[in-house]
């Protein structure tokens, strides 16, 4: 266990904080709520982003940029909409300041704004002012747009990476002429989520529908993606919402369809945010520190030569040179620590920030021409000879990437229960923690009922949900739904 | 000429922004001032990102985010920068809006900040608060830092790209041990910033420092960038400052050296915007639309095939499958026109968005086994035989880079005065326009009194400058600088 760090066992908050701080993720900004993604930490939001950035291009969506500022009378077009999101806005009322002898600098009244203006907590009521003016016809459609940007939310209560006042994102807002459409694009993206997260960043998730009561404010219908954490506390790790013609409505938007017939559009928007940063370290993270899954670790690869002195660290720059330059033109990150220092040291900081490999070499490898590597997964060590280095790096990097997947899978299945009793969910929840499957009779009472008791929710509905037979674990009526239940962050 | 567009001659202001709206590059926001960038613009400027960003990580250099928000009193810790900013930013002074039965939504009054919260207008402030925890010795230093961010700095009169109240950048904050690695550093970024502008943009610029008057805020020097635009006038392209100890001395920024004594940190920041989308528009645009050059172009060849119905359609296919394929295997960005639709209409269309090939095929081209290809930048047009075409393609684009640069070096020099007397200089600059070349005596009462009677403004002081045997070009005294006057976008 690294110096510092809080057991998990012992506070798994603390041990969050711990590991976001000391792996020098991230950090806190002078204004309440903010957050500094260090270069670490953007370094793996970079690879995550990019990963999903690939994934969107290859089906045919196109990055944009729209404004930060939005009109506060766009806010509330949309009626949920601006329910949703009214009690946690930055609101911009003026642009100048100006020195004041007793007060040092203060605002210029005269700077006034006539419309105050917010800053975008979502970006769907701007862009479907702009959808307005580039949206005439068939021909227009579908719009298939997507941007990276930051958006804010007023938040008093900070956690680095899951819920900061401002935080980075992409937010896709497609426009279509039908309704199938929309719930084809609204599915499509969904599984793209699961993919993102599954296979890239190793993090199992339940997929499905929201309830009404924890749909995005101004959707039709809210499908997401859960995915349980190291405490068996739920993650919300992507959305994707059907907004049907809620927006298209709000703002005016039709056309002409095929038919010369004025149409309302079809609308879907969907994101993830930086706050899967949050959820890889809570999937895989332990004891020691951060553990990252191979394709998003901004190193892949530590080595740390063992040397005394000038002559051994000559020795090794020769013996390992041009391996690494191989291995760097296969595309495998690696990071060389030549720092003074013992390597038990780095040892620990590299388990610390999650490097999923690590190289050992010192004077006696060099004389057996072997490389002694240790995973920072199982902490399996081996020797490997020389020639076979390059290759059982890049074997052990699938591996790995594997086994974390499939060590987060059997936990979230081991702490998953199918119940049939309230007293069983009840006991499960304060005794166990986990995810819970069961019958829900489909009425928002019901849900909050069980939400003021246990504090658990409705994570999700999942896709492949078997109602018949099941009744409602609180009610006891026959279940409209299957869904899982948990406390969430 | 396109339909539509002003000619340069007749508007250049007009032409501007005529090949902005109308080749799709952006749109003008709901909140005056703001801009949308449009999927076409923004690929643009995703590449011209992505190129900067390389050169910036092969240098070392790493990339994090640092809050958009910033605590009104973290500006006014540096004299000259709040000074600087102060006229020109957006406040955030509430977190909540209410409903209102008369005004409809309101900002809630309880909801207001204790101290308010200022958009970044630039982030040397909130950079510097954080550095002051993250730096202790000489051993945490250099930091060398950049983020991609949005900034904001109110505008009243917006031009799209050149001027407007947010614009994306990129910016870097450098903290280093000694005076002399943070000039290093200061003229590494320009050189970096000139590659990125001659050799990525094809946009000749003159290089070298800012007068006093120009001079970034809180900056001890400020070296930049210059480009002449179509219109003769200057257009900022990059500017890289070395800030010296002012923000470590207004942040108590101070770190143990090598000796163990204490002292205060050296740094640079640099940045270039989205304003070079505009350069880029500016340099190389003319009466038929944009002219990209191919490094940048989002489609570097567009593909129009020539077809009557349904047959042709398939056998054009056929016959362009696997040419298109390997050249996108090549790395060639090329998109494929299948629309319905005149030719003569898609051939404009994609002239007016600059796509710098274009290879036109109908089924006489299939029949002759060849290809139709006409360049955009001097509307060349040749038959290049089937089995010739990709390796034309790959070297044509290679071609269209360095000429466009050529192109646009030759208009610079051909525009460029090196004048004596202060009658030519006005001369010029009322009838030909143009930079010039001319003595300064170095002080700011002859910057100011030359700008109030012609606009014209010391673009910068060239690296390269011989003021040797010069005389001030207004004050007949002894020159201190040879410079480079013009006006200035």
């Amino acid at each position: 266990m690294s110096k510092g760090v809080t057991p998990q066992t012992k506070n798994y908050s603390a041990w969050y904080t711990d590991i976001v701080t000391k792996a020098e993720l991230a950090d806190y900004g002078p204004v309440k709520g903010t957050m500094v993604i260090r270069p670490y930490g953007f370094s793996l939001w970079e690879l995550i982003k990019n990963s999903f950035d690939d994934m969107i291009k290859e089906t045919g969506h196109v990055n944009a940029y729209f404004p930060l500022f939005i009109p506060k009378s766009f806010l509330a077009k949309e009626a949920e909409h601006v329910e949703g999101f009214a009690k946690e806005c930055a609101i911009v009322t003026h642009t100048r300041l100006k020195s004041d002898s007793e007060e040092g600098i203060t605002l210029d009244p005269d700077s006034k704004l006539e419309e105050e203006v917010i800053v975008r907590p979502t970006s769907e009521t701007v862009i479907w002012s702009m959808y307005k003016k580039w949206i005439q016809s068939y021909r227009d459609l579908p719009l298939l747009i997507n941007q990276w940007a930051n958006v804010v939310r007023w938040e008093m209560r900070t956690r680095l990476f899951l819920r900061t006042t401002e935080f980075l994102w992409q937010e896709g807002h497609t426009a279509h002429a039908t309704a199938d459409e929309a719930q084809e694009e609204t599915l499509l993206i969904l599984e793209l989520y699961r993919r993102l997260d599954e296979e890239v960043l190793a993090m199992p998730v339940y997929v499905g529908l929201k309830s009404e009561s924890e749909k995005f404010a101004g959707a039709d219908l809210t499908y997401c993606i859960e995915a349980m954490m190291g405490d068996k506390r739920a993650l919300q790790a992507g959305t994707s919402h059907n907004l049907g013609q809620n927006f298209a409505r709000a703002f005016g938007v039709t056309f002409q369809n095929k038919d010369n017939n004025e149409e309302m559009v079809y609308a879907t928007s969907w994101g993830v945010s930086t706050r899967l940063v949050g959820g890889v370290i809570m999937t895989h993270g332990d004891d020691k520190g951060l553990q990252l899954p191979p394709k998003i670790a901004p190193y892949q690869v530590v080595m740390v030569p063992i040397f005394r002195d000038d002559d051994d660290k000559k020795n090794i720059k020769d013996y390992v040179i041009e391996i690494l330059f191989k291995m760097k033109k296969k595309g495998v990150r690696i990071h060389e620590d030549w720092r003074k220092g013992s390597p038990g040291f780095k040892f620990n900081e590299w388990e610390m920030k999650g490097v999923p490999l690590r190289i050992e070499v010192g004077p006696k490898d060099i004389k057996d021409e072997q490389f002694v590597i240790v995973r920072r997964d199982n902490s399996e060590k081996k020797f490997v000879s020389k020639e076979l280095i390059i290759e059982t790096v890049l074997s052990l990097l699938d591996d790995i990437q594997n086994n974390m997947f499939n060590k987060a899978k059997s936990f979230q299945t081991e702490n998953t229960y199918t119940v049939s009793t309230y007293e069983e969910f009840k006991d499960i929840l304060s005794n166990k923690g986990g995810f819970i499957k069961c019958g829900w009779d489909g009425t928002s009472e019901t849900e909050a009922a069980i939400k003021k008791e246990t504090k658990a929710t409705i994570r999700v509905i999942p896709i492949d949900e078997n109602p018949k037979g099941l009744n409602c674990i609180y009610s006891g009526r026959a279940a409209k739904h299957e869904v899982i239940f948990a406390k969430a962050y």
